[in-house]
């Protein structure tokens, strides 16, 4: 089964727009929520210092797709799962739901990266003790 | 030949994040802002008042691939073009550029909408003025 | 005894700037969400419509004192109190608190509005019953 | 007679809300626009590295009173000048025109701070380049 982990959000007022609903690139910030807090569960960080280097997570690609709008002061659950993981990236999938009901679907694609200040970003395989706690969520 | 439009765009020091990069999600609102630039070069607006009702384009779907950083200060261009265009939606494709080099692309579907406060969204005809602009482009 | 609120927040990631802190505006956001988690403490909204009228709260003015970073993941308290209580407006008060420190303070001057669409914003006295609920609190 | 400096800004999309307006946090963003575009004309920028050490400029304060709102599309001018050099801070003050009326006014107290990563900020003299290039404005 593949790990799960899910948040709870509330939709703020600054996350509205003249048409009166969320707007659409909210979806992409709480879908990092989400991944963070399941990094934080994982007693992690997405921004580490490992063996004196600097660990961060770019994205290679974000997608979502609009069902239903989401309005102020909705109570959102983000659902978070592992849909695939590489030997540098993860492959993250999300739905977004409102009483129920789901109202965006997403993905992120991950990848582990060596973020030293200066230097390009560079992309190395996921440490193995971020990879098992991940297996066995 | 499809109807292009480009913006330049500086990248802002309330863009980045601590990864000392642009954050990954002001991509959709930069594509956003040349949409709407676009719209203003027909001499409209996403949200304009027609017949006495409000007319909006809410997202269908958003989606980037990254493949370099943007960095603060750092100048794109946002190249933006009607890559299929349906009865009620459009399609909207979108290159970043810096320096000449691809640095990312992106997509917007975006729907012709009823905006009634109060109401649902309900998806309608795009109106034949808009539609016949653009295909003059 | 004045009436207080707190909630917790945590930095987000979005929120960070290339400086490794979070973006000073971001205090601003967060004034905002405890005063909206307020109101609805009072089973209240800033939204709401009343009597076929919709009520808003603009703000009259907004300040911050920072006195030292929030970086990402610290747990924050947002402590709110309602410093002054005009006719039609609000004066709130908030210090902002990381494990028992203050690391900022701030103040929204905010003003119960008439907000019909279309129309320019009116100042209106604070209806009695959240007037008399903030009181009561 | 001291240093002026005027940006124009389109207000878009993406800093409206559910009231129809711009977010009042947005004219901090544009306030930091305009600094930062001020430091481009000198020849400098906010984010530097001097002699092997990064330099940054965090806030020791922002303030904002709101005139009348400023809404989807509108341009706006958002003038700048340097009301007081001390010998470590800068305090802006700014002025937002909307069609020659002042909307909004506004302040930020800016320190000028060694970054090194992992060390505390650490206030220091303002470079004597940059000093006298605002002097010379």
């Amino acid at each position: 089964m593949p790990p799960e982990y899910t948040i709870t959000r509330r939709v703020e007022f600054a996350e509205t727009d003249m048409a009166g609903i969320a707007h659409f690139t909210n979806f992409f910030r709480w879908m990092e929520e989400a991944e963070h807090a399941f990094f934080r569960s994982l007693g992690h960080s997405v921004s580490e210092t490992r063996c004196g280097e600097d660990i961060g997570w770019p994205r290679l690609s974000a997608s979502c797709e609009y069902l239903k709008p989401a309005r102020f002061e909705d109570v959102l659950e983000v659902r978070m799962r592992v849909q695939e993981k590489g030997r540098k990236s993860l492959t993250l999938a999300f739905s977004f739901q409102k009483n129920g009901e789901e109202i965006a679907r997403g993905q992120l694609v991950t990848v582990c990266c060596r973020c030293s200040p200066g230097r390009p970003l560079e992309a190395i395989p996921i440490p193995d003790e971020i990879r098992s706690k991940i297996d066995r969520r």
